[in-house]
């Protein structure tokens, strides 16, 4: 008879997650196999609606605040739960599983916890919070930021969107205008599980993401103005050409990330030429640039040292510039003992595990102004996000929902594994 | 009493000359003081009728060729015509001066002759050629391009433009559909007076430019594909950004051109990123690259430096290029002799007077393939064309046509101002 291993004595089951995310998927299913249920719209209506009833079945006390978040309850009344959630809205071009992974993986952790009888000492939440995506509406994860006080709900409800529509009539239209009051209350502690929609678990062959933090953005648009003249009859030397300084520029930040190193990222990912015609030197360039980083002096630095390249380059082409700030975010670092707890329980069952820094914008960060707060990442395939082929296997979605099974409970006082935080991990893993 | 001077003893009338260009510019009229006269359109059909009316005024003797060129002859039987002439249409959003200047200026120069009595041994010719511009049908010069031999009449009028209508359609809807047959009668010489549509003059300070011939040019179309991805949560290191290799294709692009000096000139006047999102690597970037020299060798050696550099760049970025070659026309070398006795009459007048080459396609490039051919160019104030804010300064107008009347009747065989060709330029100049 073999002796007791500390291989999770509980684990969730793969083909219930697998079902669940495939009949959310399943509204507002778009060609390619994604899908488009952008923010407040009767897609979005339709998913929340399913979700809702999930949570009805599982029994959760059910709550529904002034900006449309929802959160079920399991075993309301012993204090302040553990909750895990994320958003079920997407992009124009979403895919399957941002976001929705996290929500549903949640419902599956409870519904794993009933059937087996576990019973943790503090109440487990799950929650879907309002407009995470932004592509209707700005700022993105307006809901958490509501949740969390970073807006005022009256702010938020008065938001237009990018068709004309108000965030509280389109809340009201589609029955979702709840009447919980944000600041909503405060977790005992909050963790997120998500796809990495970046390429490095899978670059370093590593099943689970145990998250540091979410990088500082910022967002700047760069308006370059000069002199529009006809590409034949003007000598190099009379040009201002705001097309050739937003190629300098772009090639600048290139050289930047590179030579800052670390979690230094500098993207370009739009421009626009005017009048943008073959034989014509544009009058004016329009660019983005997207500047991010973990440590809040480290992306100061950057966006100085890109302001004063800009403004060389611009002197020395007699072209002029104008900025406009669209983004700014400041870092965000997690709870270092729900970080450690995260990898902790991932060894335990046997997986890889490495730390890193979410590139992208989530949920957790603003709820982490809260309560301890961290996250739990499983591989994309080829870092394909908000795109139809957005991809992670099935064992990487079910080990990331068994990791978040685990650190729940642990949170909430409860290990059905029979490890002690001291963890003798000598045994026989899966 | 004043000796004999070498002023010209007939010149243009320089408020009749201000007058039909306005009145001919009141058709197609739009704001800021454009035209917008598109080939074979109803506004170009106007143009035409009114010029068509001022040639039958003159007494000339009036053809319409089978892709529409029109030109009007006066003394008609006495060998083959010096011929002057540009063209009517504009682009959408034209100026008032670019093509018009060379057709009015060369009715007011037999306008002068007859008024003065001046018949000289050669006819003199002016013609407006069909779709100079290209905006509504490719490819541009396309009237004396078939009039010199260099395309077939067959393959002209079944030219689809950018609205489907077909040349041919067209050309007789708007009664230009004429009988002269094409490649047309080779003139003894032919000079087209222009504005210059660059700075060169202005900068330069000089008034009369002796047109040394048309830049050799090459349009290319470059589509870069790399790899699309979250502009937060991919490390640069794993990155393959077209629109970085864009960056630093248009650099290489103004290095080349300032390392290669002389006429060398290199523009990339549209790009377009795809998906053009701030927060994304874009998926691919297709961009233009207009490259032009007035050598024939040096312009294949810079393509052929481009297209190594690209070649390299898409080798580390592991980025893919396509290419596509959108125009290529070899450089234009004028007739020496003609050039000369533009610089001559110019000076004569008491002119400053530059040799440079035309940055801009002409017809003249064309009917440089029938005879001597060259151009007299005018200041562009700023260089600024295609635009309703095109300008050039009466003076300058009247000083062009002067030129064009004595260098016409030269070429004529007669010689009003007194001067021979070893030019006794001693005496009073205007």
């Amino acid at each position: 008879m073999p002796r007791t291993t500390n291989a999770p004595i509980v684990s969730v089951d793969g083909d219930r997650l697998m079902a669940s995310l495939m009949n959310l998927a399943r509204i507002g299913e778009i060609d390619g196999g994604g899908c488009a249920r952008l923010a407040l719209t009767e897609e979005d209506r339709a998913g929340r609606d399913l979700v809702l009833g999930w949570m009805h079945e599982l029994g959760l006390e059910v709550t529904v605040d002034v900006i449309g978040n929802v959160i079920g309850t399991w075993n309301v009344g012993v204090g302040a739960p553990v909750m895990t959630g994320s958003h079920i809205d997407t992009v124009r071009t979403g895919g399957k599983y941002d976001g929705n992974l996290g929500v549903l993986a949640g419902l599956e952790v409870i519904r794993t916890c009933q059937q087996a009888g576990l019973v943790p000492t503090r109440p487990l939440a799950v929650a879907f919070f309002t407009n995470e995506e932004g592509s209707r509406f700005a700022p993105d994860m307006m809901g958490s930021l509501v949740y969390a006080g970073g807006m005022s709900t009256e702010t938020a409800l008065d938001v237009v969107g990018i068709d004309g529509a108000r965030v509280g009539d389109e809340l009201e239209r589609i029955g979702y205008n709840g009447a919980s009051p944000c600041p909503g209350i405060a977790p005992h502690a909050f963790v997120e599980l998500h796809i990495e929609q970046g390429p490095v678990l899978e670059q370093e062959g590593i099943t689970i993401g145990a998250v540091t933090g979410v990088q500082g953005i910022s967002w700047r648009e760069l308006v370059l103005r000069g002199q529009s003249n006809h590409a034949g009859t003007t000598p190099m030397s009379l040009r201002r050409d705001p097309g050739y300084v937003a190629a300098e520029v772009t090639a600048f930040l290139r050289r930047l990330a590179r030579e800052m190193g670390g979690h230094q990222v500098c993207t370009v990912g739009r421009v626009e030429f005017h009048p943008n015609l073959v034989n014509v030197v544009p009058a004016s360039v329009a660019m983005t640039l997207d500047v991010r980083n973990t440590d809040e002096a480290l992306l100061v630095a950057a966006e100085n040292a890109i302001t004063a390249e800009v403004e060389r380059l611009c002197a020395a082409e007699h072209v002029e510039a104008s900025w406009r700030r669209l983004t700014r975010f400041e870092p965000v670092v997690f709870d270092r003992a729900v970080i450690d707890l995260v990898a902790g329980v991932a060894r335990e069952q046997g997986h890889s595990v490495m730390e890193l820094p979410s590139g992208a914008g989530h949920d957790a960060q603003m709820i982490a102004r809260m309560c301890p707060t961290a996250m739990i990442f499983v591989q994309s395939h080829r870092g394909i996000s908000h795109n139809p082929a957005e991809h992670t296997d099935r064992d990487d979605l079910i080990a990331g929902a068994d990791v978040l099974l685990h650190v729940m409970l642990r949170l909430a006082g409860l290990d059905p594994s029979g490890n002690r935080a001291s963890g003798d991990s000598d045994g026989t893993t899966r």
